[in-house]
């Protein structure tokens, strides 16, 4: 990346704001964005934009590519949504005028992104060019890249790309076996700190809420490692050696989300790989604690906002259940059939409701996480990923 | 509380929410809210209206009363500010078109509120008459009154009001010495649950973020005391009994808030009372496990998001320092001179920067928290609380 465009970044960004338009014969927009929401339809390159008090659809935005694989990142000031699709598009969506501000094809085959905690910044984790492409938030101008080279002039796919703060961050190479840290955060280009050996092919990665930890999970062995970047000297190290030993050996592709981690308090639950159970970590030390035998192979594991409850969603076949741990006495507290193809839960901000996709009912449903009732269902079709505005007060997400 | 009227909010929940407006030959506002904020101007009876992303003044709000010890709460949809005032006043703010929505002057006095996880209710804690009073958010119709009635016939201040998951709260009863539970969130009226004989006279109250644990201050004897709302049975029992052993008695308006706590990573960093010192507890244990030496009376101890650091402020008259402590290392790791009376300080969503209020120099100051560089300065006549909108998504905010 060259210096001086890296300096014409630092200059600029004390300017960058949104702009308040008040029209004196107009009505002022009365559309908030604080409950807001992206569902992601897998099938039709197109998402939808809600709203969580009402429950409603507000608009459906088209021509977003391949989003069989996406994921969804927001701006700070919630307006815009930035929309990774698994064909190297990235799409910036002005949520309250609900069209597309800005779109660039940015990499052949990309996995997934991150936004800065200034929100200055959007990071995006590609396959093709392996490494890591830096954007101007406002204007998606790309303003670096960081060539995930390895070995004798290799480039690895690059994953599991996570924000830290101090606007920084980190992702793995999953053919390099390398977790790197980049600091955007001062003056001058890029600092990349590599982090080589961690482990054979890490194939995910996430940053725990606060910042501290960085867990890529492996394919090429068991085990997953951990990165604390509290430390004087953040070294690698294995945690969890045991995961990963299934019943049956999973192809990539089914090996569980880290994302798909929850934090409930002092404790981690987990998709157990090639297994019917979640696993209980204690997050202080991650020493195994414990295991809940669960309906099926889990798929993502996540926390109500206040930690009590864990929802669990499961692998096909039997990915038309959810279930409910309590996540200090371990129980199953609910199990739920919402539909066929439950593939993602997302928790309002203060975990009063979820919302969860039902791809092959397309329909979203929401319940309330106190009394489990279903409280609506919003058409969509073949629903994947959901994800609020909140979001954009949060690391890691 | 007549359960008519409580009958006829619930049936009235599913149909509140925010209109879209889109007028086709206007433009619609570029306002988010997603990084607004409020900044209470204690002596003139006004608010500002900020934005965090430029870091400029958008407006001013007047008329709003005694604000000389005032809070402030946000809808779901973080359109609307509820604020608190010393007089019993119950402002909804419109954020987006700067303009006062409703007001009420529900009580005679009145110390302090909370809005419910859902959005739908805004409760008050009110010295005169004592008790707490609920409100539809949307209308701000009194939709039930809980006196605090205790002994013979007597009602008590309340103060140290929190929201808890489920359209719950939580208050303590300051003259009659007891922690009251309100569980709005089934059908039928509120249900109160009342925890006796806590301690004396409880002045105030804060809630973990978790929405596990409901502490509250004593001011007629040392400790203080901890509810928590997972056990099943939860009873209120004394922790840091120490703690209020100052080296000169304060009056208790000059006890240290506890909403001044922070809660960094598995540990309470809190200030102590009639000492220059911040004491470290345990989360999971409540034991005390250190403590540091600081400048002077602490009167907040916030914590950076990521808990990494906290921020302490002081009482007068050695109130224009403001020093960082290291959460794990406990060391001091800078002090700043911001300038005369720092009184408040609010950091943004993800934490990379904080916003300090300094009163007397008519200014509020925005800092890096990672370089501890001075950002910008913005004009404001005596602030003192500053409140952003992500607090909407927070328990116990």
């Amino acid at each position: 990346m060259k210096r001086r465009e890296f300096i014409k970044l630092a200059l600029a960004t004390t300017a960058a704001g949104t702009a308040a338009t008040r029209a004196s014969a107009c009505p002022v927009s009365s559309r908030a964005t604080g409950d807001l929401g992206v569902i992601v339809e897998r099938a039709s390159g197109s998402i939808l934009i809600i709203e969580s008090t009402g429950r409603t659809v507000l608009d459906r935005i088209e021509g977003l590519g391949d989003l069989s694989h996406a994921s969804v990142v927001f701006s700070r000031n919630e307006r815009f949504a930035y929309i990774f699709g698994r064909d190297g598009g990235l799409t910036k969506v002005d949520l309250i005028n609900a069209v597309i501000n800005r779109r660039v094809v940015q990499a052949g085959n990309s996995i997934g992104g991150a936004i800065s905690d200034d929100g200055r910044l959007v990071a995006v984790a590609n396959y093709e060019p392996g490494g890591v492409k830096l954007f101007d938030s406002a204007s998606l101008a790309e303003v670096g890249e960081i060539a995930a080279e390895f070995g004798r002039d290799q480039r690895s796919k690059t994953v599991g790309i996570a924000d830290a703060p101090g606007r920084r961050f980190l992702f793995s190479l999953y053919d390099g076996g390398e977790i790197w840290l980049v600091d955007c955060g001062m003056s001058g280009p890029p600092k990349v700190t590599k982090f080589g050996g961690v482990g054979s092919l890490p194939y995910d990665g996430l940053i725990t809420r606060d910042g501290r930890y960085y867990l890529a999970g492996l394919f090429g062995e068991d085990g997953l490692v951990c990165l604390d970047l509290w430390a004087d000297q953040p070294a690698p190290r294995r945690i969890l050696a045991g995961y990963g030993k299934g019943e049956e050996k999973l192809p990539v592709y089914k090996m569980p989300h880290l994302r798909g981690w929850a934090q409930a308090g002092d404790r981690f639950l987990l998709p157990a790989v090639g297994r019917h159970e979640v696993l209980v970590v204690q997050a202080e030390t991650f020493q195994e604690i414990g295991r809940v035998a669960v309906h099926g192979q889990p798929v993502f594991v996540m926390a109500r906002p206040d930690g009590r409850h864990a929802w669990v969603n499961f692998a096909h076949p039997k990915n038309d259940v959810v279930q409910v741990i309590d996540s200090r006495s371990l129980a199953i507290q609910r199990e739920l059939r919402p539909g066929p193809a439950v593939l993602h839960m997302e928790f309002t901000g203060r975990g009063h409701e979820v919302w969860l996709s039902v791809r092959d009912a397309d329909r979203v449903d929401v319940y309330d996480t106190r009394t489990f009732a279903k409280l609506a269902e919003l058409p969509a079709r073949k629903p994947s990923g959901i994800f609020f505005t909140c979001r954009a007060h949060r690391t890691g997400f």
